[in-house]
């Protein structure tokens, strides 16, 4: 795609083979996958069951005897398995090899880390690309609406199927500081300590107002075709593109992108008087745009907003945020950052209130950052150190030797 | 449309009358209008010439003799010139009703208003659904790009034709605020007082970057055809109903969203797990892109937020925002909103300090509101003291009789 061109969209661009990739990977993925059988279905919070299911995942690092450090990460809403390791759709390093490694904050030396991709998403776990077993074609809008709490109860059958009784950490930024909170309130006795990254106890008006205009942007491209277009050989790429522009402005603060962007001219010294992308902002989110289409599934991109919509920990809990936590004997650590405007600090701090109100066990970190919401993925150092030094605390209350195989 | 059903959208709605009207008002206005004959074009910013142009306007109160008590109003990215009485589109009252009216803060019992619609625009004035008088056909892309300093050029002209040398105030909001200060700047001494509200020196990457969104939106409905809709009887209603809705959200602050909207359920108890409007957030939105698209030309927002982006009065005037007001006699009221984050008041800050370094007359009024942008369209009591106090003061300046036909 050329970026100045205003009349080529990402339509006119040849079919890319990452795209051609993703879609392999959502019925034939390169992960570990476990399929659960139609016996043993999901009750979800829906009420309707759901299986068979897939749960696709990735690990790193090695289980010790005892099981007892295994550490599960929870990605966000476009994120899948890869946290560390290569990504095979996209070729690139995963989404948290800042954080995830031999020696970094999350220690592959000393935990077995595992990352599934979430029940709903497209790079194995069942989701509206995966096959449905009963018409030999996509799902597509025949999968069910799921939630937060349906996607931990998948990964939650994962665990058990590994044989894991209690997690060391679960630890997740964004929609997966949600499973990470939804994980201690709904499994608090196989979760030793959570870290919540960035992330609400619920989705606000404006998060679901952002999230509304990206599914619109969806189903108003007319190659979108009712859900369909997998069955149809179609992808609602522009539609897809637009929402994730959308979305990509709330990852960022206004400050960063002021800094990063301001008003700078892209690639050439003066205004067009025309709709090219003149603007390095505009170069930037076209870019954004046309990159996601050809990693990530449009109906999926629909189910996991929905999901994240539908989050509200007060009212699944009785009205009272700190009911989801009575009694937790897991110890948190919540992180948020200064600038984050889509999950801000006052929501972080509404879930450290519901803590201390149960005596909980929590350490709370706001980290000054100009990022915004995306600082979790990014290099920052306080957020590397702040993991680092819980995780150690933690590993020693847990009795885990330094070299994680006791 | 049942915004409750995902599967029904704008484009499915029967062809609206309000459209229809629309469409006319383009072309053949019910308002007043002045044709600038071609031999008289206007040098636009991009350095072409654009001739012959018709500037549409309306007209509330009357002009005294000495012609010294005309306000010109500025209308906002979507507005136009009914400020006041009935909307010939819309039939619903103008979008400043609140402010403009016998016996209100812009009493036109005193005053004699005018608002044009602005150059790019599409009830009236030359735009781009305006024909085009060397082909026969509606201009479409072949509509000149153009600044808000050609929007002031043109209207600066019909102020002529008029016969005013000078006006008495200039008022607008948002983008009526940069054509404000662009009217200072540029004819200074044309303008005895100015009143610029909720807006700013230039677009900020924020800003271009929710613009870009809702252009790739447009452009990204294949019923845009790459710009010529009128032309072959179509309209991208998909693409603009999304910019729309994703425009809005910039317009309410995230506590406005929160306390009309919270995650209140739209006619219902129950979530629904379906794609359906379930909260009355995404409810609201939809309605706002529906109707939007039956009031306004695709193109027309193509060309109105682009001449947003490329505004940049710091830019325009050697790189020092002071430079644009050397030397400037006219009194300034400068009003911003706290809760206003598309145009945030150190943003109105800026314009007051390069004020205040060319030692210009100028108060300003930081309003505590929880509306967001929108604040400067609602009923809010400190803005109108504030708009008619200042008024007040400056007619006594002007020496103005308080019946305003001096």
């Amino acid at each position: 795609m050329t970026a100045n061109d205003p009349t080529v969209k990402p339509s006119d661009q040849p079919s890319g083979q990452e795209r051609a990739l993703h879609t392999r990977e959502a019925t034939n993925p390169s992960s570990q996958i476990v399929r659960f059988p139609e016996g043993a279905p999901l009750t979800l919070s829906s009420g309707r069951t759901f299986g068979p299911f897939d749960v696709a995942y990735q690990t790193y690092g090695a289980l010790n005897a005892a099981k007892s450090n295994a550490i599960l990460l929870c990605h966000a809403l476009t994120g899948d398995q890869y946290a560390a390791g290569d990504n095979p759709v996209t070729k690139k390093p995963g989404w948290w090899t800042t954080l995830v490694g031999p020696g970094k904050s999350i220690d592959t030396d000393k935990y077995f880390v595992i990352c599934t991709n979430t029940l709903g998403g497209c790079l194995g776990s069942s989701g509206p690309a995966s096959i449905n077993p009963s018409t030999g074609k996509a799902y597509g809008l025949d999968f069910p609406v799921i939630t937060i709490a349906d996607m931990v109860a998948a990964q939650a059958r994962l665990i058990e199927h590994l044989g894991i009784e209690q997690l060391f950490s679960v630890v997740g930024g964004s929609m997966g500081g949600m499973q990470v909170l939804e994980w201690a309130a709904r499994f608090g006795d196989r979760v030793f300590s959570a870290i919540p990254i960035a992330t609400a106890p619920r989705h606000s008006a404006q998060n679901i107002a952002f999230h509304e205009v990206g599914r619109q942007a969806v189903m108003a491209d007319p190659e979108w075709r009712a859900g369909r277009y997998l069955e149809e050989g179609a992808f609602p790429k522009n539609g897809l593109a637009v929402a994730r522009m959308a979305a990509h402005i709330t990852y960022l603060s206004e400050e960063a992108l002021q800094i990063k962007f301001g008003r700078n001219l892209q690639a050439r010294t003066q205004k067009t008087f025309s709709f090219d992308a003149d603007f390095q902002i505009e170069s930037y989110l076209r870019h954004q745009g046309s990159t996601f289409v050809d990693r990530f599934d449009a109906n999926s991109y629909l189910y996991i907003t929905r999901a994240t919509d539908y989050f509200d920990m007060e009212a699944e809990f009785g009205g009272k945020l700190a009911n989801a936590f009575q009694g937790t004997k897991t110890r948190f650590c919540v992180v948020s950052f200064t600038s984050d405007w889509l999950y801000p600090t006052r929501e972080s701090r509404d879930i450290v209130r519901a803590l201390n109100a149960v005596a909980a066990n929590v350490s709370f970190v706001e980290i000054d950052s100009d990022k915004g919401h995306d600082a979790f993925l990014l290099e920052e150092k306080v957020l590397f150190r702040t993991v680092e030094g819980f995780l150690s605390a933690a590993a020693e209350a847990r009795g885990l030797t330094v070299g994680g195989r006791s």
